[in-house]
């Protein structure tokens, strides 16, 4: 073994190249590029297409706080927990009819789903649940650095949810009076991401925390992208809705 | 409510009631009527596609063990534990080089893959890993009458298997070389499918136990079905292998 070959291995990345390597993790994993979102954004799904997407994703979305949840209970500083906590403020808000959430039920509405559809989460693609629930997983079985980490995609989202409303005001009409979840994480992402990257930089103090680091956000990134995968192959190709998930009423 | 209603929610089924409940949830949501069996089954699979399919399945193979002493360590009963036993005996084999998970390994290299390229399981795909993970959440988490019963799929293995061995015979004869663990799930799956029912049968002594019982095997219906979801979506289609999973060398 070469003396660069010990230095890739172990030498520390500074903040910068900590930043950079995630950033090439963004950039060739994050869901900005997955198919759906593509075909998403270019105004080729079809009413149903994006109800089935909201409806699965409410599945996600769901599950956030309670993600957030299992994360503070992994940290024993106060002042972290307080920082944390406004995250399951933002999804939950501070009564009942406010918050990500909640938002989320109205793009559903917005679609032309009834809340009554989406909330039981009965029509949730296995494939989603599964995904999803790999997330909570990741977050309960790992170590509090590991599980700040897998929060990271969120150093990406801006931009995915700027370009998403501009292309569904321009393509889907319809879905603007939904919007206003976007709208609140346009603001709310970025602080989080910044608030995790900080503490990621500052806890991740040998290089082999630094690549657990790495490897969460590219086991985050699968977690988002084969979401799209099951939406995609059982909504967008005829005959793969499997047995018991959400059949569109319209087209 | 009638009196009809409350019989239906209430009333223990007779032991043959069950079975046909069970059979039911077998005819619709078994994988036997997945869109990528029944390609595979008419002979419309490449090598490649073949390759991707045995690929991922390794990963659920190799869980199966595991799903297994997960499951006899919710056993206080010698008995159970004894019977239950064969079934890692039966994947693990008694010394190396034997067992249903090398058998695997076998059909994965009839197909054209080295033992080192599936091993790792690092080209899974992300579904299927979710997937296969949440058949062994479902199993830690669950009672051990609900782990039995997610067991109970292998009711209706057999007929897959016969056909599923008869067309690879004739439509992929590179795979007959690999075809031993088919051969030796002949026989094993009926066996445990036989113990299971009896045990379900036995121990669901409430109408309420015997619905969970049928939900354990809707539930692992869905789980066999999702890793076929993955594979199809990912290998049928051109454009939609995800960032890190295999890719076939051969078309």
């Amino acid at each position: 073994m070469t003396t660069a070959n010990v230095d890739t291995e172990s030498a520390l990345l500074s903040r910068q190249e900590l930043r950079q390597r995630l950033q090439a993790v963004g950039d060739s994993r994050y869901h900005h590029r997955h198919p759906f979102h593509l075909r998403m954004h270019a105004g080729k799904l079809t009413r149903g297409q994006l109800q089935a997407w909201a409806l699965n994703r409410y599945y996600y979305q769901s599950r956030i706080p309670i993600k957030d949840s299992l994360l503070l209970a992994k940290s024993e500083d106060p002042a972290f927990r307080r920082a944390w906590r406004k995250r399951i403020l933002d999804h939950d808000g501070d009564k009942d009819g406010y918050g990500g959430v909640e938002k989320w039920i109205r793009l559903a509405e917005a679609s032309g789903l009834n809340r009554e559809q989406v909330i039981p989460c009965t029509g949730v693609l296995p494939g989603v649940r599964y995904a999803v629930d790999a997330y909570l997983a990741l977050v309960r079985d790992s170590s509090l650095l590991v599980a700040v980490a897998s929060s990271l995609t969120e150093l990406f989202s801006r931009d995915l949810i700027s370009l998403r409303m501009d292309q569904m005001r321009l393509h889907y009409p319809f879905l603007v009076p939904g919007l206003a979840y976007f709208e609140g994480r346009l603001t709310q992402a970025p602080e989080d991401a910044d608030f995790a990257f900080d503490y990621v930089a500052t806890h991740a103090t040998t290089r082999k925390q630094q690549e657990q680091v790495i490897g969460a956000l590219e086991a985050k990134c699968s977690i988002l992208w084969a979401q799209l995968d099951a939406i995609d192959y059982a909504y967008v190709l005829p005959g793969n809705i499997p047995p018991g998930a959400f059949v569109p009423e319209c087209a």
